[in-house]
């Protein structure tokens, strides 16, 4: 059986099993935004990778370098920020392809020093390999957290509000844009997409906060993490149509092409928002105190796992495959 | 200017300038084995990452799958030996060819867990990506060591004497015997070529071992490493010819093809023996306890840097060009 045949999310099912382990310092393994071991009475380490493969991630004729370098660690801090971990170093592997020259290079470590730099992760090490063929990034980046803290995506339940930060639907409005060579019409949305910003701003505030149960950052769509949340949460969820907050880059550019303003909201992946969950006797505090923040948006609850994933619309209920990106099907 | 004009070499001083940063937990940074960063009082962690792309670093005529994943684990963990430091877990990106099927992807992660299991390394977490290219692999592997005890590559002083553990010169006889069709000419330096050993047997007693000043493991081959160690320790060395210890395999395999034998020994890469140095007052007393561990040569000492690196033979002296395998101009 090929790859493609196999999917993503059967792949990482086979790795999971394959990879089973009893290891002592291991708080958290395969399966959530990052891994978590100890290394210290108090003190445990959140470890996430990310790769971006030219023509797969990205593409030379829409990004710089810079932001190239930018995003390739900003995507590894959004999964610490899930995590609710504090960014403290990365290693950055890089096979360039033959046509990247030294000043691209430099560039391109340029972008990724002024993201560690803006969030306070030191680039410690790496490695370089040239290559026959495409453009290959994989960073891998750790951070802290404290004993117990670091937020995984099994602990909701039925009943947990399902909150959201920001806006969602920028990044895929931004890569259409581009690819229709009307960049000027949503330039908020292109930078979303160019660089994206890890939600490290609200990450700890969030993970302190008591009675949130899980979180994860949205790489693949609201709909795709909703559907790992359920499944790791063995639980359900009901999201009100109404309550997705999308951008407002988004719903002109939906309305100007006729499409969907909320199919944005659900489905647009590299937004690197972050979902998570909280009992919902805390919710109307979480949102009292987060006043100062930056908007959070509560979208819908945590139901059984007997009823899916459904989106109430004015009227009408309907059934949401969560079906994210799939690497090998995609 | 082309990367594979500036060389590897440039390009990593490129990364490290461009990435030089004041981070209070960066305890070593970009140009050692690893990086360690500390997580709490007495508690550092060493982290490593190496890249293997397929035409590059390996090639699938070769080698199996289930060998393909020891080795992408095993030579970040010789990194961690290098250091000193002892493995807790590691992260895997993979982006495997369209070729792959199934069997093959779990095969490939059979092997990893293998080597992981093989030396108490976890394999907690990862990525999966598709690529229109060649198959790529990037390891990031963590260890913990203690408060200041990691072996740095810059600690070596003048009239040092300089070890190396093991036989050298198996992993190129490997290489050769395969690709000359004739495997069983040389069987285990065939073993050692698709499966190298990390020395993490001896690497913990060595660093424990009061004197040692300095440790790097021998991935581009002997003289590349000894000019790592004279780099950054800013010293040079003198290496005694007859004291290189050679494979048997390697010896005769050179004298098959009219080679030199000593050429294996000064030249392999891929051998993953540690090469280390120690006060030359401590250097009697660590041949007499390491006897019982494996095989560990005395084959030279570091002199002042005006000498640079030297190979004394039989009634002369060579100096010795110290270039090890560069990735983009290989």
């Amino acid at each position: 059986m090929l790859l493609d045949e196999i999917g993503e999310f059967g792949l990482i099912e086979r790795v999971r099993s394959a990879c089973k382990s009893h290891h002592p310092a291991i708080v958290i393994g395969i399966g959530d935004d990052a891994a978590v071991f100890k290394t210290g009475p108090d003190q445990e380490v959140a470890v996430t990778t990310d790769i971006l493969t030219e023509g797969v991630h990205f593409n030379l004729k829409y990004t710089s370098f810079d932001s190239l370098g930018w995003k390739a660690l900003a995507v590894n801090l959004s999964d610490l920020a899930a995590m609710g971990a504090k960014p403290i170093c990365a290693v950055v592997s890089l096979a360039p392809s033959r046509t990247w020259s030294g000043d691209q290079f430099d560039e391109f470590y340029s972008g990724l020093k002024r993201c560690g730099s803006a969030y306070g992760c030191a680039i410690a090490g790496g490695d370089l390999s040239r290559t026959p063929g495409p453009s290959f990034i994989s960073v891998a980046a750790m951070g802290s957290v404290r004993r117990g803290r670091a937020l995984k995506r099994s602990g909701a339940k039925p009943g947990d509000a399902i909150c959201v930060t920001g806006e969602l639907g920028g990044s895929r409005t931004g890569l259409e844009v581009l690819e229709s060579g009307r960049p000027e019409q949503a330039g908020k949305s292109v930078k979303r997409f160019l660089e994206p910003v890890p939600r490290l701003d609200v990450s700890s505030w969030i993970s302190g906060f008591r009675g949130i149960t899980s979180m994860i950052d949205i790489s693949d769509g609201l709909v795709s993490e909703l559907g790992h949340l359920c499944r790791e949460s063995a639980t359900g969820c009901e999201i009100q149509a109404d309550a997705v907050p999308i951008a407002e880059e988004a719903r002109n550019w939906a309305s100007s092409i006729g499409g969907e303003a909320l199919d944005y909201g659900l489905y647009s992946g590299e937004e690197y928002e972050l979902l998570f969950t909280v009992d919902s006797r805390r919710i109307d505090r979480l949102i009292a105190e987060s006043a100062g923040l930056n908007r959070i948006s509560v979208i819908g609850k945590m139901v059984p796992a007997v009823h899916g994933i459904t989106l109430a619309g004015p009227g009408e209920k309907n059934n949401l495959e969560p079906s994210g990106w799939d690497h090998f099907r995609g």
